[in-house]
């Protein structure tokens, strides 16, 4: 068995002839072929240690390491631009850096490499539009994807096609999915990600228009995974993908879109720009639910695994895995408890949503309802908890059952149990981590704000 | 919990990005002559960031960086070993890597390269002594210098130079500092913090023994400017330092400690290692006091660019900044308020925790006391809250006064005004930032435990 302290050693020892063991790895400097960008939204340090307790062996005394951490390079400052005004005239209004930023000022500032106002899409201060790197990438006949766990019109995917004043001109976003064509052609050749009802809708059926141009139109994960053809569509469910934990077997996982993404770009001659989102981290964190969180991690971290699996196979591909914001102020540890506790979670096949779901659409009380589903035995208190939970109308639907009584009494029992605490509901201003692999990746260093990394991908991927 | 799969990862990942630095930064690769390891006791990305924000210059539109910002490299898990044991039966106890770790157990994983237990000074899981990186210095004749704003003997500097089963065996962790001697002499050249009532107690004089060894003596901040010697004693409170906001001027700021350091330090011929530790970010942390923990993080981030400075000039320097865990759940933003706001606290010259100390010694009431300081005007509700405050004795007196009502009342009005959120009074799980500079730097990268920083910087200083 080798000694660590030979391993560093050596690692010291060596580093006299590293110069010489660049010129035998060059791939790992210089202008990549292609580019992934990950985004996860809403995912903080906080989110991503919290799922490397949960994805840990609890055979070893270590923590093993996920397959991104050694790429850590840098983190992001991703504020966005709030026009901070005085009250009751909003003629007077002093340009303010310190806003906490949203996923389509953010998504922008990737995309465009120019920062901009909360909820704005690809559209600068003064309303103009700002150029994204899939209409340059397309310009160099570089093949375009969008991948998301989200509806494809969602801010984060619109940032890479769309550009709107409103991260919710929902029509126009779409829209422009299909109208913003280069040579005669929508602008990327794949297009992965919930959202039927938003592109087929009254008056206006763009599915069918992709169809008319070439585009394969798959829905199911079979029909993905069989594509051959080079323009794809895929749209999986009318609006968002089923959270992680809770996909049939007919939805594909993040990872499985990413895999079907890249062997339908890397056939172009030219190259791709790949931008892949686990879009429902942040949904879960809006939520204050853990356990939302961890499976929506698991299904982004399992794609971001996939596309470091492509890279470092191909060595000519730049991965770049960053988030747009933190959600939710996440800590591991309260109540002066010095343990993070993941055990409550793992053995769950379903999350609280979906437990929620389920109680709505039956007569059982919720303490019965959870009780087939978790993996611990609940306490008489948690059981009269629950079973006085009302079936409730959620007044916001879009994670599933966001605001539910049910669903908060079952995610705070979660907190309880695994030592969780939540400091908003909202996004918050903390850097967000950043994760680099392959040629081009040592410019991503030190503390980089959102738009520089989207100048810098820019450059690699547009630069001869 | 050093992973020896991190390690060879580390040595992989490392050795392109190595050579590219080299290419670039001839200085930034070999062997360190000196190491300044400097702790923000309790800083997590969120104390940086709620600094940066603070420090930023408000005429320009853009969040200005940090002087440290453009080392960040890698982030550190500093999760120590806990034993869960089986309720009533201690003999029944599994190893368990999900303990968020305390100032003891993190900074002894950084001294000595080895993990231990919550609580413990430079002792392992089964009580034998961890050689320490002074300890293996001084056997080199490398000078060692310690320095802290908490007293010398408090959990992080005592890792330095103690070992000990328990943080708080006071008295023993003061004997080791002079007792631990290496050829004849007194384990570090340099000293300097606070302390005197611990180190000049009833039944023996430790400041006595320092000074028949040669050492100067040294209590205020000219004293400490004017030493020329080259064995140096500084302490300059009772036990630990006044707040970084509360100081008065004849007691030095860390960023004169850090100098006076690196001045005695630098004269030896051999190199030397200093350890610099920010303690009281922590404790603003542990009271959710966001005024307390940005004038700390200001002292920090001052002494930070002293040692950067130095490293900087002279080329020969290391100097990783990091922190033992963060503690308080911090964050910026909440209510879904989308803006991080620190106007209030721009213009206080004073902590919360000095207006109560104010407060509890007078006769006035908490709001007349409050107003003179505030630099802006409390609210009708504000004045209310505040004028109800009672003078009661503060059960942790720590950080000045703790638990104290009045203490609390003022806090909470900062959270509001600034949109601050906390989700824990303890210390929480997250991973911390890391900053590097100078030659070896390009070794720290990724996600780093704690004690594979402490193995790095051995290797790094002593090896030939």
């Amino acid at each position: 068995m080798i000694s660590r302290f030979l391993v560093i050693s050596l690692l010291a020892s060596t580093l006299a002839s590293a110069c010489t063991a660049a010129a035998v790895k060059p791939e790992a400097s210089g202008k990549p072929r292609n580019i992934i960008f990950m985004v996860g939204d809403g995912m903080g340090y906080s989110q991503v240690k919290a799922y490397r307790y949960y994805a840990d062996n609890p055979a070893t005394h270590i923590i093993e390491p996920l397959p991104y951490d050694r790429y850590h390079s840098a983190s992001v400052a991703t504020e966005a631009i709030t026009m901070n005004c005085a009250e009751n005239d909003e003629s007077r209004c002093v340009r303010d850096p310190n806003g906490i930023t949203d996923s389509a000022s953010s998504a922008s500032a990737y995309a465009t490499g120019e920062d901009t106002l909360v909820g704005r899409i690809g559209v600068g201060l003064d309303g103009t539009r700002q150029v994204n790197i899939s209409e340059h990438a397309r310009r160099k006949d570089i093949a375009v994807g969008i991948v998301s766990t989200s509806q494809v019109t969602h801010a984060t995917p619109a940032a890479f096609y769309a550009h709107a004043k409103d991260r919710n001109e929902g029509d126009t976003i779409a829209d422009q999915l299909f109208d913003n064509q280069w040579n005669g052609m929508p602008l990327p050749q794949v297009i992965l990600g919930g959202g039927t009802d938003l592109l087929k809708r009254e008056g206006r059926d763009i599915t069918a228009e992709f169809v008319a141009k070439g585009y394969s139109l798959v829905s199911n994960r079979d029909e993905l995974a069989e594509n051959a053809d080079s323009l794809l569509l895929g749209l999986f469910a009318p609006i968002s993908l089923p959270r992680a934990w809770d996909r049939p077997d007919t939805v594909p996982s993040l990872a499985d879109m990413t895999t079907a993404a890249i062997k339908v770009l890397e056939q172009n001659t030219e190259g791709f720009f790949l931008m892949v989102e686990g879009s429902q981290i942040d949904w879960a964190g809006h939520s204050n639910d853990i356990v939302g969180v961890i499976s929506e991690m698991q299904d982004f971290s399992e794609a971001i695994a996939a596309a470091l699996d492509y890279a470092e196979r191909q060595g000519d591909t730049l991965v770049v895995v960053t988030a747009d914001h933190e959600t939710g102020g996440l800590s591991m540890g309260r109540d002066d408890q010095y343990f993070w506790n993941p055990r409550p979670i793992r053995g769950l096949k379903i999350t609280p949503a979906g437990i929620t779901e389920e109680f709505l659409a039956g007569d059982k009380p919720l303490s019965v309802v959870a009780a087939r589903h978790l993996p611990f035995e609940l306490t008489e208190e948690e059981q009269k908890e629950l079973g006085e939970a009302k079936q409730e109308t959620p007044p916001y639907p879009e994670y599933g059952v966001d605001g539910t009584q049910a669903y908060t009494l079952l995610s705070l029992i979660f907190d309880r149990r695994t030592q969780t605490a939540w400091g908003s509901m909202g996004h918050t201003g903390v850097d967000v981590p950043l994760y680099a692999a392959g040629p081009g990746s040592e410019l991503f260093r030190g503390v980089l704000e959102n738009e520089t990394v989207g100048k810098l991908m820019q450059e690699l991927l547009l630069s001869d």
